[in-house]
């Protein structure tokens, strides 16, 4: 048998919903605007003023990018099953895991480890030892810089909300340029991962901000695709990029396979 | 071959994201809350100060109400699958359909007809004769009244959005009770139909900002499961809640079957 | 409160696992192939070797199709998120809807129409009244005719299970036929729901086959993924195919919107 | 730039689908089974008899245990989004991982280890001052042994099939007893991760194998949730089960906090 469990998150009656002891009708609507509903949902407590200035520009800054592969899979799914948007929207949010964005907590968890005292070079060089990536950092477009990064951290130092994560993700780009002998960007990940942490979300929860954001920016790509579909042209234009290698082909490195 | 499509949401160079126009890290953050971003993001136009207050006190009526079916399946899916909260997220949105809140859109659409002039009598009797419920009508919890109904129209009326589609849903309701000789609530998704309608929000994308409100609600529960998981608790209570009856158990009605 | 529910299908305990009333190890495995135990755990009968040959070629011509929009869904989201390959494959049956393999169902529904007396004739007249496509007929790529279909239907009638149904899709390809003046293929989706429902299958879980069977071809694509990753080819082809179109563009038919 | 990239899985043209080389319409359709189909889509080449034989237990055993939390997500979501059956499946899916069927994969890298020469007792050893469950041992319900593990042994036994990868879950079952002190039973995935690397199937695309076999117990699930609804006794079961817990309430070691 399980041992009893609570939520600690809502519950409702006949006149009223209650959110971790607050009424929702009269303590939160027309009070709070989404941010703040959602730091407090997520989190039991309202956020400041100026922590609220700083999770909505994470938010704003991680909320469209384009065609990435997760608006590519919406609108693929959406033109395909247009019964169901939310549909659409699941496989979008799908695609928001340790690759792209969801790289927010990994830098996370090495922010709070330098946060704790450890020097980043170490952090570096165990990264470089196992020859895995520094989550946060480069980017494949936004060379040398990612633009959203230093206007994050100008909204973080004017709210006077950057503290110890922001000077945790500073000091570990400079042990990185150094190690690496060049200069490699904090992306916006990576940037995020220190804003949020100044505002006293823990890493294990920022993935889910990051999923909010997106979540919005896909309801966007799923009404264009809807009044402007786009699904056909990607598929053909995915077809010709990856032509069918028939198994009897010569392989390369002689003979065949 | 597809004939050529655009993208009008948004594009990136190595400095710079531009969504609609706009550069992201000079016109957008910093300068738009959460809400307001997803407006333009989808809509392509800012909102009025009077319509972010409205599509917010929305968005925080829709966020959280408990332990619903959408919150239990990220839990179930969260605690089975740990390693990727996106998943657990995505499954709690495909369960954003057409019987809860996804209603918003079915009622919207009928509220579009009231405002181009169809009398809401001949709604209420076509419903009646197909004998289909009327969406956003109606709860099982909130008897005899949604409290997050009464509290977004006030809200709407205190920032003069409130206008054809509140007077729809309204007149509707008062047509509903007179067929019906008896009252019946408008409920959340109802009046939420009404606010973003006179906030300019075509149906066919409402159901997308109750992804979003929803998404973050979500959030929190994925983060208590973590920390206090309840799956187990759930499992359990399913399991004595649903027998199991072997097809040699006699049928009702006689016989086996 | 809920009526008293059971469930039929399955129940546990320390030494055996019950499935609709047969002992899983003693009874199931081993002797049944996955076929027939699917049919046996959705339908509660086994089905006659005949009709698991005639199941097993809908499920074999179903699984695969090459770079559709859900197996380029699967792709992207394993891509971006390699730690859950069940998200991937979840985001490509995610685009097993209305538009695609989906229609097996909405044909299916047709034929039984047909089964049950009505004449195909007035199903065409009645779609084409509607402007609305006939479900299972036509193909993009497979003109005149899906391949799938006569071996489809020769497989079912040398099983000797050819009926009702597979007799129904062909007279309503005649009437379509005529009605248009030109031929229409009968695609794979149209044979399946004839074949399927001469195995005696119901249209409302028709899909549920599909599903099968499209979840299998996407386990394919995600291992193809994962050693040689198309992503970033899809990607960039998709972001070429379809540009950014700036909301100060002059718009088609004069002036800026 | 991406590389250039090819598929090795399917093409197609008007008059024919071609799978890895070999005519859809030809070759596979009325050739092959469902199992043995899958296994060619997969790896590229056909299964043994005994290979299909073996493979076709593991699918059985794994397709159904009752109402497990990824069969009580699927209907919670079916019953919520009945317009989107292929919704209801994903959320089912997005629950099989690294907890429950997902331990096949798990288990099956440890066997890859032994079958490489690693002694079993050093993998026990380090699982231990890891604190780390051994994927593939122990079940809560099947006490002192998963009556699927030696079904399934002896299936592969009877097939001439079991080798190296049966022989090292033995081995690695004996290890762990002899450390623990008692008996842990080797449960079905670690069966499973045997049976199927002893059929040549990679470790890495195990988990693809489960997800199919829970895909078609699913279907039996969503077909059940639409004939005899089981989600309000769900959800309301789970509300009894777990309470809400306000913030005012004392919490245990004093205080409120």
């Amino acid at each position: 048998m399980a041992p009893p469990t609570t939520t600690r998150i809502a519950t409702s009656s006949a006149s009223d919903i209650v959110v971790r002891g607050k009424s929702l009708t009269r303590e939160l609507m027309g009070r709070l605007g989404f941010t703040e509903m959602m730091f407090f949902q997520v989190l039991g407590r309202l956020p400041t003023p100026a922590q609220t200035a700083v999770v909505d520009a994470c938010l704003v800054a991680l909320m469209e990018h384009g065609l990435t592969p997760s608006a590519l899979a919406a609108r693929l799914v959406y033109s395909s099953a247009p019964e169901a948007m939310q549909g659409a929207v699941a496989a979008g949010l799908l695609g928001v895991g340790s690759r792209f964005v969801g790289t927010v907590e990994g830098c996370a968890v090495l922010l709070e480890r330098i946060v704790a005292g450890e020097p980043p070079e170490r952090i570096v060089a165990e990264r470089r030892a196992a020859r895995a990536p520094l989550p946060g950092f480069g980017h494949d477009i936004h060379v040398p810089d990612d633009p959203r990064t230093p206007r994050l951290f100008e909204l973080a130092r004017a709210q006077r909300v950057a503290g110890a994560h922001v000077a945790a993700v500073e000091a570990l780009s400079a042990a990185l340029d150094a190690a690496l002998g060049r200069h490699l960007t904090i992306n916006a990940t990576g940037a995020v991962a220190a804003a949020l942490g100044d505002c006293g979300i823990p890493a294990g929860i920022m993935r889910g901000f990051a999923l909010v954001a997106r979540c919005a920016g896909l309801i966007g790509h799923v009404l264009e695709e809807r009044e402007r579909p786009a699904m056909q042209s990607i598929w053909e234009a995915a077809e010709r990029a990856i032509p069918y290698d028939d198994p009897s082909n010569p392989r390369p490195g002689g003979g065949e396979s």
